[in-house]
């Protein structure tokens, strides 16, 4: 069985991730920040796709030392297993994620990445292959599953995002609006990739919570199971 | 002076207009569209670019029979004065917004529309010449202001609403976010265009209120002003 899967994300009043330049930009505040660390040391996993790696070279460590010591004394990692979805094995040797405090990476790839790469990133990661080209999330997630992973935060970015959605792998998306506006054809969103044409197609979702948070507000949605769901 | 400028829009939860096919879709319910009908028919005028008109071919007219008679019974027309941001006199001569419902139009083109097209157009519209290449958009909203108009809805789409922020010109921002996803990088977004690179340049809000509406969330944010603003 799959983990529960839940997306956390930032955005602008105008819903962007970012500028077209796809640099990381403040869009919440302190409080957010802290509500983000928090149901991090909470999950089991924590994923992000090569895209975010490459723009923003996250480390996705717990930062709160009093969360951290929850997590041990409870006799967990001190840091979630962090999650890189990178078909090609992009991942660059020197990426925060792959060094920055303890616990375990898993880079999932595809069937299609440079051996000699994934070699040199099992040093410092479980390589997961999964896929002929693009990484297989339906069965990656499963594979997850099997692991001991029940839940599972996503932060992006949103290719990543809009293929959980289309593959009906999302049970709970989180969104903070800043208050600013971004603006930009060209910048990431929430869900980007090809995105739906029919309506029918669309995930309804059920408006669970509305609180305000820093300058904006915090959205959390659940996503209506439908019939295709199991 | 120009207007009070107020942007209305709906959005999907992942920040979407519509669909990548630029197709209208339903994004709010019944609630927020009687809503969008009762400040409409409290605005001295509503406009849109010509990229709306094009997709969804909106009148752009009062719907509720109650809110028309109380504008005529203000001495108003039953409708407000309807624009389209149009540099090169593409609207359609069948558009619904030259037809439909009593009241006047503006066809805001600039110096390079075929004269032709807009002598075809002066027929069922007013003919405003505005900027070289592109409308001149904030010189054609204080044209608006020595007509007496002092309240001006703005419906869309993200390329307009994109050359309203970067110009300093809106004062005000409903965003109505309904419970689904569309997704898309191509799909439009509130605010399109360029974009900006510089967070200094964002647009700050103060989120003025939030409420449930429908199956989401209207939020009203107010538009910070600059020092570069007057
Ligand atoms: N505001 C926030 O909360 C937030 C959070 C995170 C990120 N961001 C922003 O988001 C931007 C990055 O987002 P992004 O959309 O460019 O990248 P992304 O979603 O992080 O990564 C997308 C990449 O993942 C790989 N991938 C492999 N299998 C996939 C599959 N089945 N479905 C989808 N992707 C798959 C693809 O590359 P390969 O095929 O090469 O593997 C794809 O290009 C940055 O600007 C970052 O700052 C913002
Ligand atoms: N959900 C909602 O609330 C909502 C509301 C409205 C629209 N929409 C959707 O939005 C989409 C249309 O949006 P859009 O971005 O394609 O078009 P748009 O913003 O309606 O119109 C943009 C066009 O206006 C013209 N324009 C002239 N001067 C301009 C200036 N100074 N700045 C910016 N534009 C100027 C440009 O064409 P020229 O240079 O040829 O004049 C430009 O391409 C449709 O999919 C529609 O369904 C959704």
């Amino acid at each position: 069985m799959r983990p529960h899967v839940f997306v956390n994300l930032a955005m602008s009043a105008d819903g962007k991730l970012s500028t077209k330049e796809r640099r990381q930009v403040r869009i919440s505040g302190d409080a957010d920040f802290r509500r983000v660390d928090l149901i991090k040391s909470q999950c089991d996993a924590i994923m992000v796709g090569i895209g975010t790696v490459l723009a923003d070279d996250p480390s996705l460590t717990v930062k709160d030392a009093l969360l951290k010591k929850k997590r041990a004394d409870g006799g967990r990692d001190e840091n979630p297993v962090r999650i890189v979805i990178d078909s090609g094995a992009r991942t660059p040797v020197s990426a925060d994620i792959l060094h920055k405090g303890p616990g375990t990476r898993i880079i999932a790839v595809s069937g299609s990445a440079n051996p000699e790469k994934t070699a040199v990133l099992s040093e410092y990661a479980e390589i997961a292959v999964f896929g002929d080209e693009r990484v297989d999330l339906s069965n990656f997630l499963e594979y997850l599953g099997t692991l001991g992973i029940q839940s599972l935060m996503v932060e992006g970015g949103g290719t990543l995002i809009w293929s959980l959605f289309a593959e009906g792998l999302v049970d709970e998306l989180f969104t903070c609006i800043g208050n600013v506006v971004i603006g930009g054809r060209d910048a990431p969103t929430p869900a980007d990739g090809e995105g739906y044409i029919n309506e029918a197609d669309f995930p309804s979702l059920v408006l669970k919570d509305a609180e305000r948070i820093d300058e904006g507000i915090l959205l959390h949605w659940i996503v209506k199971k439908t019939d295709d769901d199991q």
